[in-house]
């Protein structure tokens, strides 16, 4: 699968929802709680696993967890698309931010200032 | 903006993570937590606003919404990488489902029929 | 229903939970997990209605809400148990902190000056 | 603190709304985002931490988390209101519901069984 298909996902993700005439559904107000439903369907996989049996998913589990996925991709992509944003530039401008606000120097590998931190990726 | 690029940002993001010593943080079920802390700002932006508001943003507050997008894509881009998954390949997998079960010409435009599904894109 | 049953729900909530010796999943990580999955499913009622449909709900769509809020109802008892906090205590705390926060003679109505606050009741 | 104050905080919490005229903006829509909104800051306090961290909390973090326990309080006795519905009757029909569900003779203590099941308490 080669990366320069995310133009392509994002003009099928727009293409599908046009097909439905579902844009009336699609305020950024819903979809950001189209969003969030999803990433809890994730979240629901995880919430009784330790975080060792979290990073070991039987191959089943993996197929259920890469729809989940695939959904708040979907989903981003369409909150992007009503905005008028571009999510690759938009990441760009957060790299930039997160790399002055935790210059690696500093925080490196410690849990404890990681903690402290409320904005990390 | 090439969309192209998001091969690039996949790496990005991988590096700001290398660089810091983070990995040790980055359990999938830590993770999950992260993307939907993240969901759940995008959520605080459209609380209190109307869905005909929600469209219309103020460009102060669309700056911050698009930074709110970056995080949720940068916590997505993380946790497919940890779970070895590509997203444009679990998009495209879920576009076949959700063309399956949501046949265009059975839901078209009927809020009625949509709001009874659960899933939709 | 009588409210001072509160009390009484409380115990019965942890009963349940002794009694399946499920303790051993319930830490307060996990079950923040478990909470918020528990509101993202109440979300899911409401993410494609009106804000006027979701004041009008059918019997059937209120039985299945009322269950839903139960549910996190439940996760927030256990929540406070393991955290060995009181939730009327808390609310107590907060209800003062949040009069101070909003004096209700300069919000009064304001939905501009109420956009602009983050945290309110 | 006396628990049959629940009903005293119920009333507490809608003089506080009424006080504002905030009625206008607390749509179960609306209250449903900014009921997950405040999990999430729960959540946020977990994200990074240990199960067994999140179990042992510093006085200050604690004295934080007590607050976003409340604020969910807060927003679930506003929906409840919004909706009509008791939060006490509708525990006491869930947890009949879950002890048919999930008979304590046949779940205990199994992490294997548990994580299959969807919806516990």
């Amino acid at each position: 699968m080669a990366d320069n298909d995310f133009d392509r996902i994002k003009k099928q993700v727009r293409q599908f929802v046009v097909e439905r005439d579902w844009d009336q559904f699609h305020s950024p107000k819903n979809l950001s709680m189209a969003l969030i439903v999803e990433a809890a369907e994730m979240v629901e996989h995880f919430q009784w696993l330790t975080e060792e049996e979290s990073c070991k998913l039987s191959p089943e589990k993996l197929a259920e967890v890469e729809l989940e996925l695939a959904d708040i991709q979907i989903y981003l992509i369409s909150l992007a698309h009503k905005l008028q944003l571009d999510l690759v530039a938009a990441v760009d401008k957060k790299l930039v931010r997160n790399a002055q606000k935790y210059p690696a120097d500093e925080v490196r590998g410690s849990s404890k200032k990681y903690n402290e931190y409320k904005n990390r990726s």
